[in-house]
């Protein structure tokens, strides 16, 4: 049960880090793919071995919309279809590049590798907020080696960052102390993970801005669609005075995983522009987050997460709800019942 | 037939190796474990897993008896309860983290990862030397990337040296000119493997010490326990005195081999204290023996030992002894007659 | 069906490659070898794995015509048979490593890992031109991480270097214009894959030594023998003059490939032996060939050639031959028909 789930949007990177007139190539469930742009703005994704010999066609060159391999010079289509001959006889019509729909939105590139003629672009989900020009952010990708419902898991309870992440979030124990756990499922099919802080006590950072004694209110939303595009919403502010006095602006961020492998993830995210921002979210990912889920990865190996037996608290709520969700969408895949 | 004696004591590390205050992480029969020390000087042994995330408790902290995770901060007693819950209600009681019986001995650690009610600390073999106040020795761990029971046959057939150890033991041929080899087994189970040299010619740097000519006895005397916790016993004297004209003080050393994985092993040893008998413990050990055993252990990948049919010398007697009683238990346990 | 071909010749080594009075050590087949010169200038080729515990003979030394192994002692003659024992007693008859039929010929050193009774040094391939004094070449050999089929189907169908060796050969795209492609079965079941560019456009080095608008005829044909032992012969001539107006010397060059590993393989090939020939192989097999090779062979994976489905050419007319030749000699040593 460990397939990937193909009936599905998932992340294949962010329009911005395909070259202008070149070709990025990425590992997606499993598989080289390349992502190229078209002379008319569209995207064309193939599969980055060429059918003749298997070597990455993105060791080849980029020609118009044509891929031309670098062994033997065929040339491939966005369609996949074999557009060139080096010899003068026509291109071999059996000789094609497999292909995956691609569509351009929310300033990312996202890709559907089950079905063609099921790939709805209105079943991506809605990160409309990444549209907005302001506030300006910048986005940055990485890997984590770790299976992506892993990371899931890390995202869907943030009580870790009472351990994990004390050293960039300066958290006080406020959720523990303050904090109540609501878990829901939305009509799009959405699972919320929110925690709400009522009435806990200001972080240190605060006070200065805060009547003398005061307390503040917090909300931490985590919003998962399938199977793995989050995005997290976190406000603060005075207590009792229902969000209207805000101590930092509502922040909105996303956090996109998609395989790389059964134990690696592709991870989008954004930040303010500057450096002490892009050196912030670099210490919470990598010197933080990374270390802790890779070694959960390492002690799985190659185990399903249930056979693990794994103990199920409280605060795994929403995670396991994802989990259930994606069991089902894999079994319905397979042709069982879910 | 390679799974692990389960019944049976084994060195998981020397006492002066867990950190005041601290936890020591091994890895031992292939899982990680730790090891940290108790408020009433007891030792506890916790699977370095949490059973809800399954990440290294060693990550996290020590506070007191309680082992923290650093992930979600579930809390850990000696004997695997979980004792601390971050939220305000009770821990919760059907986490547990598995533990092993773990027992101070010989300034070493012992633990017993079959049955606990089987371990009777009176079958950790006789290491009381380890505890005399003189000569003062320095202990020392290192992993070697050979199978225990590679690194056995190695030192159950010390006629190795001849060839091995040339340059650091300076032998010069006596082992199979005068040697005679006797193969025991003792009341405890222990299988003696002694060479002893009779009226030999002595060594180079003995001969100040010895009369014109005279000739010297030696005794090369190694003691095997199961699983693979070994003494060596040494002593020369002038030839035909019976061993009361000693020409060096007679030495007993450990060499303690546990199972890290089927392909590595710790080995624990000891030497005097001072920078040159280090020196020379490091060059036998990781410049002449270990290339050997690795070396033994690659040529011999996932294969069992008896599949690869080695060839059998008269020599390999006491090696071939200890690996038929390991069989012989490895049986029993999975429920044959052995 | 991706087991070795046995009863055939397979070259080891170029002789000069076996240290003078020492061991050399190579993986062939999966298994390491060790080959050396005996005092009657034949050579003797042993499995690199002592009988008695497997470690490296090649890590002992040679002494005459015996190795000894560094590990016990052991001593064994070029037929395998143990000839000394360090103790007193008659070496164990017992005691045996393996041994291979190794004939040195046409400056390398070739092996039959099959039924040594069937080795027949006529059947190896004729390589004779490596004898000759004039031109004097320089011997080289380099492993390439990519299966020897492979290597093969690079060398077999020679189109790759307009895309490849753009750099190098300074194509100039005459193959895909003028080029005729002629596959034949020799007598010796050598297979030949004849490129022949007749009245093509002259190469931009070659002008200067041609009337004003001449154009060359130009011959590229590869011969190979079962398993990989492949020859290359170039010729380029004034177009229409029946090659009596050479360009260059007629060339002819080994590219001899024996399996490492499935997925890696021993190149012996030659240059001309100075600095500029040197660093020109270099670049053509390390930064042209090995880095598609070893892609190609990377998106292989474990996977069997066929059962990939690559898209076949016209191009890979021979390379295709080649490959069915070894399928029915695999199959014929496997008991079938072939």
């Amino acid at each position: 049960m460990s397939a990937y789930i193909r009936n599905c949007w998932y992340m294949a990177a962010w329009q911005e880090e395909v070259p202008e007139g070149g070709i990025l190539s990425r590992v997606l469930l499993d598989k080289k793919w390349l992502i190229h742009r078209l002379e008319n703005g569209d995207y064309a994704m193939l599969e980055d071995r060429c059918p003749h010999r298997f070597v990455p066609l993105s060791m080849g060159s980029k020609q118009g919309d044509v891929i031309r391999c670098g062994y033997h010079g065929l040339g491939f289509g966005p369609d996949g279809a074999c557009m060139h001959n080096p010899f003068p006889e026509a291109p071999p019509a059996h000789v094609k590049a497999a292909t995956m729909p691609v569509v351009a939105r929310y300033r990312g590139l996202w890709f559907w590798p089950g079905d063609a003629a099921l790939a709805d672009p209105a079943l991506i989900p809605d990160f409309a907020f990444l549209d907005k020009e302001e506030p300006v952010m910048q986005r940055g990708h990485m890997t984590m080696q770790g299976n992506y419902e892993l990371v899931t898991d890390n995202l869907m309870d943030l009580s870790h960052a009472e351990f994990l992440h004390v050293e960039t979030f300066g958290t006080n124990g406020s959720l523990f102390e303050s904090g109540a756990q609501t878990v829901e499922v939305a009509d799009d099919g959405a699972i919320w993970n929110m925690w709400d802080m009522t009435n806990a006590r200001a972080p240190d950072w605060a006070k200065g801005s805060l009547p003398e004694g005061a307390r503040v209110d917090q909300k931490l939303h985590m919003r998962w669609h399938a199977p793995a595009s989050l995005a997290l919403a976190i406000e603060m502010a005075q207590a009792g005075t229902d969000f209207s006095k805000p101590l930092v602006p509502p922040m909105l961020n996303p956090h996109i995983i998609t395989p790389e492998t059964q134990s690696s993830s592709h991870y989008f995210y954004d930040h303010e522009p500057n450096d002490e921002a892009r050196a912030l979210a670099m210490k919470v990912f990598t010197e933080e987050d990374e270390p802790m889920i890779e070694a959960a990865q390492e002690a799985l190996g190659d185990q399903d997460f249930w056979d693990a037996r794994p103990a199920i608290l409280k605060t795994d709520a929403a995670a396991v709800r994802c989990r259930r969700k994606l069991m089902q969408m894999r079994k319905r895949e397979a042709g069982g019942e879910g």
